[in-house]
C-alpha cells in the first residue's frame, strides 16, 4: 500500500455560479468542462450519450480533512456519525468527486453539463459515459440519507 | 494544467476469478475489497447502502494506452472509431476504473461486492455510496453501445 499514483488533470470546470450556491443548489446548475485542446478527439461520439459521470479533484479540501474517519453527513449533528466512505462528502482519503450529469451540448473541447457540483476551476480527472448498466432501479439507503434529501 | 495530483490506494481488490473471466463475465462475479486497517472506522454505516461506486486504478494499463485518443469499443472493428472518453475502456488519459457494485456484506475492513470488473490486486482509490440521485431512468446511448450489450 506504499505505492503512489500520479494523475494529471484533463481539463477543468468553468462556471460563474458562486461556490456557496453550488453547495446548496447543485441539481439544476449548469457548468462547462473545458478539456485540454489536445484531448478534443478523445471526446468524439460522447454527444450520443445523454448522461456522463464526471470525476474531479476536490482541490480545496484542506489536507487534515483527508485524515478524518467519521463525519456527521453535511455537518448536521442531528444525523448519525458515520464513516467518511459511507458519505459522498469531501472528507475522504482521496478527495475525488463523482457526479452524474446531464450532457447538454458540446463545442469542440468544451462540454456543457447540468448537475455538476464542482466549483469554478476544479480540475477534472476523467469523464465516462453513463449507460443502462449504471441504473440501479431501487437502491437501498439509510434513514439519515432520506432525512437529508427526502 | 501542469498540476500533478498524488493519490495513495486505500485498499485493493481480492478475487480468485481469473483475469480473462473478469473481462467477459463481470456482472455476477464476486470480489472482496480489502481496505487498509486504519480505514476500518471510515466504513461504518456503509452497509446500510445496497450499492456502491468503486473507483480503482487500472494499474496494468501500458503507458502508451494513456496516449490514445480514439478506439473501437472493446477492440471491435465492426463498431465505429470513437473518442476514448466516449467509452468505458481502459485506454484513457487517467486510467481510473469506475464500477457500480452491489454490496453483499462487510467483515471489518473487508467489503464483499458483486459486479466489480477489476483484476485481483487492483488498487482501490475510493468507494462511495450509490443513492437515488444516481439513477437516470432511461439514459440515451449510441447505437454501437446497444450493438455491443443489447
Amino acid at each position: 500500500m506504499d505505492e503512489t499514483i500520479i494523475l494529471r488533470p484533463i481539463g477543468y470546470v468553468r462556471t460563474n455560479v458562486p461556490d456557496e450556491e453550488i453547495r446548496h443548489r447543485r441539481r439544476d446548475i449548469r457548468a462547462d468542462i473545458v478539456f485540454d485542446e489536445d484531448l478534443e478527439p478523445a471526446l468524439d461520439g460522447i454527444e450520443d450519450f445523454s448522461h456522463l459521470f464526471v470525476l474531479f479533484w476536490m482541490d480545496r479540501v484542506p489536507p487534515e480533512e483527508t485524515q478524518r474517519r467519521k463525519v456527521h453527513p453535511r455537518g448536521r449533528t442531528d444525523l448519525p456519525l458515520v464513516g467518511v466512505l459511507a458519505t459522498r462528502g469531501r472528507s475522504r482519503p482521496n478527495p475525488i468527486g463523482l457526479a452524474v450529469v446531464e450532457l447538454l451540448g458540446r463545442s469542440g473541447p468544451v462540454l456543457r453539463v447540468r448537475g455538476l457540483d464542482a466549483y469554478d476551476g476544479t480540475p477534472v480527472l476523467d469523464v465516462k459515459p453513463y449507460d443502462p448498466y449504471d441504473v440501479v432501479p431501487d437502491p437501498r439507503v439509510p434513514a439519515w440519507w432520506t432525512q437529508l434529501h427526502g
